[in-house]
């Protein structure tokens, strides 16, 4: 089948990240969604400009009214960010009967009712799942995962500049002004930060995550908004001191009386999962009365991260045009015909790291002989730990973390390690592994 | 439009959970699929059992045949669990053109794709959400969230009981042996324990995400699979001590060789995102190369948490009955003509604890003033903590955490602390949440 042509609005370091993911993962995206997708036609402010990704093949224009225009592009990515002229653009290309992607929050949660309206009339779709918390697929988890719940509240780290600000200034002890203007110098803030600090770029997305939480119309001018520019190191200090981290959160409630929507910093008990989420990662806790509390924690933003959410966007939509609608998501993700036959290893041939724990008789000369043995099987080690002998008792506990070498090494040094006089018994294993 | 009948084999905790669900959340799931759901037949082992749910309407049977061949319904599903006859019947529902949501991971795990064959062959779908992780939207995160990603590794939490009884062994220094006998005691854990401390179960669930990560075929028989009857307290307390903690996982990762699929007691870095999941919730890390990790954490196991991930299944099948494809998914979840009107609430009417810094003259009776305001207003007050004055500074510091309060009472009492001519200047507010 011919590949499903894509027209892009923005060639910044998300298109580029877009296009690029695209190209690199071509064949397994086609093998997930039964078609090849092609960026065939896309506008930038200025050509001039070098970019991070080939553009071969890809009609290019300043323009974005051609390419929403054109008549060979089915679905358009919206990647510009701002309302104008994106909604005039989305507007326009939902009228040409082409289906929209867009990673673009402040237009979904402003002008969102109107967008789907004209998706409507139109019979085309629009997606937006990289409006909220970038790669993290928490719009579709709350819009299909979630669909049997009532949804009670959800609480999200959903801005990574104000989250590396705050986690500066819990690890680091430096104060707001500090860490902004290194964030800023990093690339993490923008030249004006207000959107991330004051906290409306995280009341874009409240915005649309409160409405697809309790089916409710997007009303961003009922948020209350507050930011994190009057925090200071002394009140992260302080917080600590009474178990507390501060977060800046995005928070929606359904009460018996309304609903609430409100971002905000907030003191969170230092054991909650959410306090552990550092730097600019973000994530999403979502209570719902089924399933009770779930999370969802990934990178916020970034070209790559939002790139993600952007194809898994254009692949939804290509799946929705699977005829037979039964076999619109392959059951085991790719298409039946385009399984793998890469080989399962056997365990033999897998390299983790261990931890090894051996009862040894308390006398010289007998980590020598361990450490030889394992030195002789090519294992390093990362770590020795020799407890004291229990009063009376002969043997002493030996534990020992290695770098990670091969299943097969480790069985032939495990094998003449017991068979030490001094060994007694067998050896605990268990891998290590840095999930890294 | 009429609701979709549906056939449900089991009436155990799972099944009585689904129909307590679909009861409760009726009409919720109906503004979210279009259409409402009914359970209109029922098949159990025993009928004079008391259930924890109502059968008003339900047709009940001993053969599980008859709900499977009866033509009124659409669905069937299936939470016998087993093998057999789970099998027969599942291909039987297939056979005869219905679609199947199953909870079913042992016969997904070994059987998968001889079932998806058939489904294939009949036009129908198979949805088997609630097999992996229970609540957690983790097949769909990845089979969807992540389409454009290649998937390079994940690793997960996936079996509750083992879950637990690491944590107790943990937290409480207990020894295996123990921990097991309780939770079998609090039903945490089968009297038959097996496939749950063995890494049998985990090892099922480990096969289905394998395929859906990688595109493989389900290959439950080439998983490496340990369990963590040999693991001591003291190994748990010598692996604190090196900075890790010791985990139950399911792993799998894509190397050049091939596949890897392991299921295996594991020491994790204690900073790990992972290491804090305890108790009996589950949590699956992906790596994947253009969104970086994401983690997916929830209950696993329950009979709401599993009865939440089948009425998403139900749901993402009636949607699919949507004759308009576009239409499928409603934009912001629920259906644009059953949106709430639900007021949000101004946030003078929102509760929430407060922490409260202020500066105040370090002098007797200011404290008194203090809390005295805070009385009058009805606040009660968590922790108090006052700091030293700095060296030659008039005034110190006094951190307040209060109990929740409603915004406005908050905002009196405030002024009328502000006023005291011992505080100087603004007091420094920030909401306190525990988000439970």
């Amino acid at each position: 089948m011919t590949a499903v042509k894509v027209g892009l609005l923005g060639l910044g370091t998300v298109g580029a990240g877009t296009i690029n993911l695209l190209e690199r993962n071509n064949d397994e995206i086609a093998r997930r969604a039964g078609r090849g997708i092609e960026v065939v036609a896309a506008a930038a402010r200025n050509l001039d400009r070098p970019r991070g990704c080939s553009t071969k093949g890809i009609r290019l224009t300043t323009d974005p009214f051609e390419v929403v225009n054109d008549p060979e592009t089915e679905i358009i990515i919206e990647l510009m960010g701002g309302y104008e002229p994106a909604r005039e653009l989305v507007i326009q290309a939902l009228r040409n009967g082409k289906h929209v992607v867009t990673a673009n929050k402040a237009l979904i949660a402003l002008h969102g009712n109107e967008i789907f309206g004209h998706a409507r009339d139109n019979g085309v779709t629009v997606a937006f799942e990289a409006a909220v918390a970038g790669g993290i697929p928490i719009i579709k988890s709350i819009r299909e995962g979630l669909a049997g719940n009532r949804i009670e509240w959800l609480a999200g780290i959903i801005n990574g500049t104000a989250n590396f600000i705050l986690s500066e200034m819990y690890y680091e002890g430096r104060q707001f002004g500090d860490v902004l203007a290194e964030a800023q110098r990093l690339g993490y803030a923008e030249a004006d930060p207000t959107f991330d600090v004051e906290g409306v770029d995280a009341a874009h997305k409240l915005t649309i995550l409160a409405s697809i939480a309790f089916g409710i119309p997007l009303q961003f001018d009922k948020v209350h908004v507050e930011g994190i520019t009057h925090i200071s190191r002394e009140d992260v200090a302080y917080a600590e001191e009474l178990g507390y981290r501060i977060k800046h959160l995005g928070i929606c409630r359904q009460t018996d009386e309304g609903v609430e929507l409100r971002v905000h910093p907030t003191l969170l008990p230092s054991r909650q999962l959410l306090s552990s989420v550092d730097g600019v990662m973000n994530a999403v806790m979502v209570m719902a009365d089924a399933v009770g509390p779930t999370l969802y924690y990934g990178a916020g933003a970034g070209a790559d991260a939002t790139a993600s959410a952007v194809v898994a966007d254009l692949v939804d939509v290509v799946r929705e045009f699977e005829l037979d609608p039964v076999n619109r998501v392959p059951y085991l993700a790719f298409q039946s015909t385009a399984l793998s036959d890469k080989p399962v290893l056997p365990v033999s041939n897998i390299v983790t790291a261990y931890y090894l724990r051996m009862e040894v008789a308390d006398q010289p000369g007998v980590l020598a002989d361990i450490t030889r043995i394992l030195g002789e099987a090519g294992i390093s080690i990362e770590a020795i730990l020799q407890k004291e002998p229990a009063p009376g008792a002969e043997h002493v506990p030996v534990i020992l973390l290695t770098h990670p070498v091969r299943e097969r090494q480790m069985d032939e040094a495990q094998e003449r390690m017991e068979a030490l006089e001094a060994v007694q018994g067998r050896i605990t294993r268990i891998r290590q592994e840095q999930l890294q």
